[in-house]
């Protein structure tokens, strides 16, 4: 088969490979009909992710069919069209059974992230992909949900809601600043309201951003880039700060901003993925009463997210920008990794 | 009347002063019968904390008896022994309604804190002082319990239990650690056993404050100027780190001892007071789950916390090493300052 | 003043009585502008609360203008116009303190309810009312917010929020039943969705009423005196029954419908008053993990509500079917008390 | 092999059956050291539990040796000694992923009950057993911890702290009573402390027990058949009941005890397997913001507990009252079914 392999930083083909096959009797094989492209991707092509080594293939987010299962599958067949999780559980780990597979202790792999396709194991991005345990890392997906919107479910939607609103621990009524207006920001602004926050403000330097944070739920936006960002914000509530402000982008400036805007008693969220230190100025919020959370995606409530994406309730599929064939991969990278100026959001990769 | 003034950085006495009056309707007038002194009036006294100017009372701890109360004060008369919460609550304003008056908005102060005696108004190193919203401030003392049990009421051991152990989410079964042997330190290896922590890891520097933990419920000690004090954390759990950290110095390294002792899913909660800020490693932090909590006491535990004292199961007059008469408060100052030596932990000053 | 009196089981007159005045420091004096009549004052009338004797002024719900502030009031003044909550609260005792005034002990009063307006003092179906600790009891309204919407602030709203869907514990992605579709039923579903419902069943026996429930938010209709109800139900969910089911009726039928639909794991919250005991089939229940809970309202919620409903994302003056002078009272009665025949769900009666 | 085997009601015979073997690759098979009797091993012999039909194996309780794993099990291996848990867990259901493993929708058996062994399949009280699932059902027992002491946690130490104390949301402080001190009671009252209860009042007709009681931990001991119980445990409250009250024991009159004792915003919660249903004074509780929870335990809490075990902090070999060897099983049964005469609490029956 084809697939998009590694082969040290910078480096990336789309190469023949060895079709994958059962290894384990919860593994299944999946057929993958659409898949896409992730910032972590990107990441680790820059080699920035050591544990991905030479000959990996990539890729965590991906919808597709069932074309093989192992012996101890049980609540999946040949034929069934599923959501691949991005994240593996064992299902029986410690971390498993409290609902935090993010850290899977996975007796195997002895990992401790639940995060493995395109990082430890080969991944999405290839025309077929072993997955284990699937029972618990399979999805099930109705006829009435695309590819679109299932691929959505990999990934990016779970963590906005997961990592961003409820971390946030979001309230009916609250006020909540979301500071990236990028594929993660929206899906934490799409899925904010499930929480009835009052009002979502999208904070971002790009306003072709803000204006897609608009369609997709923000009701106030906020250039970071203005002069009084600061004031605008705090305007928009009763002068202490909002209830909530969720990080989304994983740089040190934009953590600031999150800090600078909560107010005494409030939560920030980090999803962004850092790659350095930031400064966290206790001496004035050790006063404060805040509370602040990281995270990686633990996919727990993709089932519940799934049904009110069949429900017409949210459509992440208006993530997608760009559509592409599987043989232009390369191209999909290319056009993804130059964001700013394609305009791209989320490509979706295709059979 | 006789009492402590600041009298701007280095600068205090125990002088002759007016005595209070009662200036609202809901406030009481208290006489002192017990105060002490806490590590913050170290700090006002070093001119860290701006807001407290010349002339200005110190002292936000005490147990006392009513002389006078205020028209509207109704559950409280003359001659109660009484409990001075370090946390004054209108009982009205939003941060009060939930729960959190350490950020209260008193209309008339508009501060937008709780902590008001000896910082914003005269406090408790006094023969009396006036108490606001004395419903809400003043916790009526059984006779079964000491003055020197009851000051720890004011403060210490609520903030311990509400900012360490209530914070830092502690479950049955849990392994936390407490990075710091000081009075707060001991106030909440005292109450971590509320929520049945299996272990309580004391870390201190100093061995003589490691005993005094073993003896109020650490049931493991770790001199954190010894080489191997992480290895020696990561073999008390199952080599994944703890389920909670609890900070209760207020510098960089104690915080930092926290984020690398902690577990994936596991919370920090920040108890101590900080001049500076600190280094938050991001990097590796974004992805473990974790919480870190701060905040001010809102002493609504001191209720329960009482309780448990009349009861005999909570014992924080243990923490009392020295004993002053009021017109010795310059002779306490001086020894509860140079506790390294002294081997201070808390200090009794009665009339 | 005119007041609406009660004089025994069955008696009421709209008469002449004398002016409410400053009782104690913490009191307010409010005139009335818009008040309503609610359920519980019919049970009154039928003589079903025998604490409230021959004299008393009913009415728990309205909106007013401050006319005099005792000494002790501090965050409102002469002139503001203000929702008068039904529950009262002295914010100082224990269960006010943990956000429950519906059980205030005010040393005062020491009822042990936060309900006395209409029941244990004078309430407001009357040109004025006296408020007891208005700081705590009374809502600023703002500009925007109608008389009608204000009122519907003082009790039912944040009843069905916080009595039926917070205490039902919905979460998003939740198939909700609320059983009953009258003022406080059409409150519960109005209030589902800031939780996130994912489907807001309504049953009722009158289709009117159900198609009422639509309008405010209501995703599904089942008419509970089909033969099939029971099915119908099952079939919106996967089988197995809903994650939550509200009780807003106050018999034993409908509280048995509540058992009967709710799913392993799931929450009965009654929010309905009932006169009688009902059965509960702990022989099927025992082993299905269910949470029943019942409560009077706290209304600590008021404020949050009251920020939606200036945003517009609420609407509870929708609920108002029929509007009189306040001189029409009896008339209002009259048309509130044959609600099935005058279709009336709640009645405005303004100056 | 021997195994208790039910042949329809009242009748069970120690008798001769073929040895379990693996059936599914997530199987293991265990020789039973040590297994018991539990109260609804009884319930079934009366023929109350259809479901358990002729020929089936009895038993849900046990420790034992692996002596056979499937191809799909990976945390186990032959030779381990293991904790048999009565529930048994898929790991992949959407019940197991939300933590609520008794009402586990296995594919297979699609029972929507996690409790299978004794009940719809063959059960513990044998030489061997096949337990399905293993890596989630079993868990490996460490040397120090007896056979006794692991028992109790099959079913009835995480009964009594997951249904019992943490369904009854027991917080520190609190004034807990249990009603019914009989294995599961006793289990209740052990793990009470672990949420900082500050008074565990044990309620029972029999002073025995109620001494027992005292021994793992009660504060206070009520005898219910006493003119003045209800008086008693007021007595014993600031006089509004109790904050949490647990039933234990499954009959009505026990159920309306914990109902009379609850105070205003209190939990009751329903440990007790009940054989019909019980009158509910809504009438009283609608007003008193109470909640009722009930529930078949999930072991979830099991590891856990497993670890307090180890470390001395609990000790629930204490409730083992009579032991004997396997071939006196049926002794072993008339021993326990004749309680009251027998003192018997928990009977140990080993190879």
């Amino acid at each position: 088969m084809k697939a998009l392999v590694y082969h040290g930083p910078g480096k990336k083909t789309w190469e023949d490979v060895p079709n994958p096959k059962i290894e384990a009797p919860s593994d299944a094989i999946v057929r993958v009909d659409t898949t896409t492209i992730c910032g972590t991707d990107l990441h680790i092509l820059k080699g920035d992710v050591p544990a991905v080594t030479d000959g990996r293939i990539l890729g965590h987010e991906g919808v597709g069919t069932i074309t093989e299962v192992g012996s101890a599958v049980k609540s999946l067949q040949v034929g069934d069209r599923v959501i691949i999780s991005c994240v593996t559980s064992c299902g029986s780990c410690a971390y498993c059974r409290q609902q935090l597979p993010s850290h899977c202790l996975d007796p195997e792999g002895a990992s401790g992230i639940g995060w493995i396709f395109g990082h430890l194991i080969d991944g999405t991005q290839a025309e077929f992909v072993r997955v284990p345990y699937a029972d618990n890392s399979l999805h099930k997906l109705l006829d009435s949900v695309s590819d679109e919107a299932g691929i959505m479910l990999s990934d990016i939607l779970p963590t906005g809601f997961e990592i961003g609103v409820r971390n946030g621990d979001v309230q009916p009524g609250d006020v909540v600043a979301v500071v990236g207006a990028g594929p993660v920001g929206l899906s934490v602004i799409m899925t904010a309201g499930l929480y009835g926050a009052s009002r979502i403000i999208a904070i971002d330097l790009d306003d072709n951003r803000l204006e897609i944070a608009r369609s997709v739920g923000a009701t106030d936006l906020v250039n970071s880039g203005s002069d009084d960002w600061h004031a605008q914000v705090m305007d928009m509530t009763d002068g202490l700060g909002v209830d909530v402000a969720i990080e989304a982008v994983g740089i040190p400036t934009t953590f600031d901003i999150c800090t600078s805007l909560i107010r005494p008693g409030g939560t920030v969220a980090n999803v962004g993925v850092h790659g350095e230190s930031v400064e966290l100025a206790l001496q004035d919020l050790w006063i404060k009463d805040v509370t602040i959370t990281t995270g990686l995606v633990s996919a727990t409530t993709t089932p519940m997210l799934l049904r009110l994406v069949a429900q017409g309730r949210l459509s992440p599929e208006q993530f997608v920008t760009h559509r592409f064939k599987m043989d232009q991969m390369i191209e999909a990278y290319d056009t993804f990794s130059r964001a700013a100026e394609t305009k791209a959001m989320k490509v979706a990769i295709s059979r």
